[in-house]
């Protein structure tokens, strides 16, 4: 059931294959996402509504549910729930708090100073799926390093229940974050609400969170046509297992099924320099595929993955890296040997008790990663995410001084004299 | 010649309109765009020789410039421009390499353990523009903070001069970035090359540098179908000087014309709480104007731009936040006060001796920034951009006893019993 390659047999071109991620994207997602984005542009409040209607099969009245309501909505959470809550609060909260630093400033020649500051980006808009799954576990990763960030609004969209309202966990989440209100909209919708502004949704200056095919359509259209920047491009979750000899085939699989139960389209990879690991969780794999709820989604998914059996684990990290994974468990005795060698992931696991779960919910780690081998090049949503750096420089007389000479030289050697003249005209001030 | 408008005269959709940037792209850029991608896609080298035939008017027979070569173009640099380029990579690099930064790991909890680690994104695609500007400050402002990341491959691009080769002063600061080849491949054909890759340019996975629309229109494109990511979307460059009743009317306006000088759709905005400054600037620029070498060009930007007179710098800084500037002078005796109330600029010049210029060339700062009002969401370019920060974490057993149960509620309640599964394994494990 888990298709198995020998490293050392493969072609380049194979490997390529192997690393290249699924890309059947529907080819009429796209106009019909534009579509959606033209009517919000046009129709704003009007056209939400009509989408409810018809996506989410609710009819709304408003397009929002209150600080007070809310609060009434999350007073239906279980006692377990809300401690399970609150120590992922506690925990996001503590590693996201960590992440803030303040540079200190560099005099780069004397008289001349240099230094960053952050500024939280004002308007944030989090979109929080809904509908089948329900995932408090998401406005938890978003709404956090906004709310340490300091950024000053933070719009909130999640599609309708349908009795018209939101989950409980949401709810509660949102009672946590006090959040001010949230926007009953989903799919492509909601984005192009946050990016536009309707009457009622405003517009934000940076759009976060997962979504389908149409979210993630949606978000990529208004990167390119709109002030609006988005968190990353978003693609089926994924993770690869690196296995030694000594990993538990239990634990392996069952990290495999974590993946692979998310959608058909999820990719569960086992990388091992031990044959005997990668057959004895295979093994492990289907007896615990058997008996679970999504099994069905989850075999198609295993269907989609497979394992690959290297000579050692530098051949397994060469593979991992080339694949670079949204999750990267390092199932093997020598994880902390391994570290460095990493140079392509979004959230590493090390060891065989931290399970990718831990990081989905509760580490203290964010789950918005990148995904489809964009770790080559994002980083993982962080409070980094909810801020920008601005840079300051401030130049005294003596730096003037300092500076003056090659400023001007540069800036004729590039032919820009209006450039030179605005060194100059200081350079004169200072020496008379 | 610099229309003014009072602040408080203005409506809210009149700021808007002000603060909103020029627009009027050329609808047939896109499709000639997408066809250069296509070529360059199918036909690789032998496409980018074409187009350099048809854009640069120049036959290449090879399509790059190697080390050996580099160094011998290199040579014929004066000692003054030597001298300059030397001091700006100083103080570049200075600046860049403060920006170096490990996070502490954070026991979130006892035994779970997580933390952050930068990794450099290993292929990086420089373009430098050439052609008519020769733009070597920008080869400097890309390429250390590349080295500095430790980038394993960085690829250079620029436009072939007339004689088939580089510029020295380009070649000189190869040289000092110890680059192993220049590719001779300008506007949207080599951003193409360093997204698809050739027989001769590797691609890459993320591009850098600014360029003219067919550039910028090209890293738009290649950001949203392939796997490569780009450093921000780019406009017509712009600055504002925030300028109170003490600041040199010559110093303004020589700011101004800096950045009116860069092209016809630049913006120089002038914001002050004084009408006798924001005259006697409006004087001083047609005076230096009328001298400078670029005026045609310089007077189209001041066309399109503005000065607005407000009752007070809180209500200019309200305005300057809302336009949002790519640079933003203070030019204020009360700088340092101002500061805590910037929330959206790209670059900030303190005080009346810090021209822009200096920050375009040698201060130390990096002077590729967020135009177009993107500065609301994004940084200007540093070291973060020639990074990814990995997360990682790690639970020992005592950490699965702390953190078990919550991951196993949230993911039941999330209804994802294969995500619980893969916790309750480890805590069976550790309670056995």
């Amino acid at each position: 059931m888990l298709q198995t390659y020998s490293y050392q047999d493969l072609s380049a071109s194979e490997i390529n294959k192997l690393i290249s991620r699924n890309a059947d994207e529907d080819q009429t997602i796209g106009q019909r996402v534009e579509g959606i984005i033209a009517e919000v542009r046009s129709r704003g409040d009007e056209a939400l509504k009509a989408f409810a209607e018809k996506f989410d099969g609710v009819k709304l009245d408003k397009l929002f549910i209150e600080k007070a309501e809310i609060a009434q909505i999350a007073a239906g959470i279980g006692a377990e729930q809300k401690a399970a809550i609150d120590l992922a609060y506690a925990n996001i909260s503590a590693f996201h708090a960590a992440q803030k630093h303040q540079e200190a400033p560099v005099d780069t020649m004397p008289g001349v100073t240099c230094w960053r500051e952050a500024r939280a980006i004002e308007r944030v808009g989090l979109y929080i799926p809904g509908g089948s799954a329900v995932l408090p576990s998401t406005f938890l990763m978003l709404g956090i390093p906004a709310r340490i960030a300091g950024c000053k609004e933070i719009v909130v969209c999640s599609p309708p229940q349908k009795d018209g309202l939101i989950n409980c966990y949401v709810a509660y989440v949102a009672v946590l974050l006090d959040v001010e209100r949230v926007y009953l909209a989903g799919g492509a919708q909601a984005v192009a609400a946050m990016a536009y502004g309707t009457d009622s949704v405003p517009r934000t200056d940076k759009i976060f969170g997962p979504g389908n095919q149409y979210v993630t359509k949606a978000k990529t259209l208004i990167q390119s046509t709109t002030q609006t920047a988005i968190d990353m491009p978003a693609g089926p979750s994924e993770v690869l297992v690196l296995a030694d000899e000594g990993a538990n085939p239990e634990f392996v699989a069952a990290d495999l099924l974590a993946q692979a139960e998310h959608g058909a389209d999820s990719q569960a990879i086992l990388v091992s320099n031990s044959s005997a690991l990668i057959s004895e969780t295979v093994a492990a794999l289907e007896r615990q595929l058997a008996v679970l709820p999504r099994a069905e989604i989850a075999a198609k998914a295993i269907a989609n993955s497979y394992a690959v059996l290297t000579a050692d684990l530098v051949q397994a990290m060469d593979f991992s890296n080339l694949y670079a994974p949204e999750h990267l468990i390092l199932a093997t005795a020598n994880w902390k040997e391994l570290i460095p060698s990493i140079s392509n992931a979004g959230s590493v696991f090390l060891g065989h008790l931290t399970p990718e779960s831990a990081g989905d919910y509760a580490s203290g780690t964010n789950h918005t990663l990148p995904t489809s081998a964009y770790a080559r090049s994002y980083s993982g949503v962080s409070l980094d995410s909810f801020i920008k750096k601005i840079t300051f420089q401030h130049i005294s007389p003596e730096g003037v001084h300092q500076i003056g000479k090659a400023v001007e030289v540069l800036a004729e050697l590039e032919g820009l004299q209006a450039h030179k003249n605005a060194m100059s005209v200081r350079i004169s001030s200072v020496n008379s």
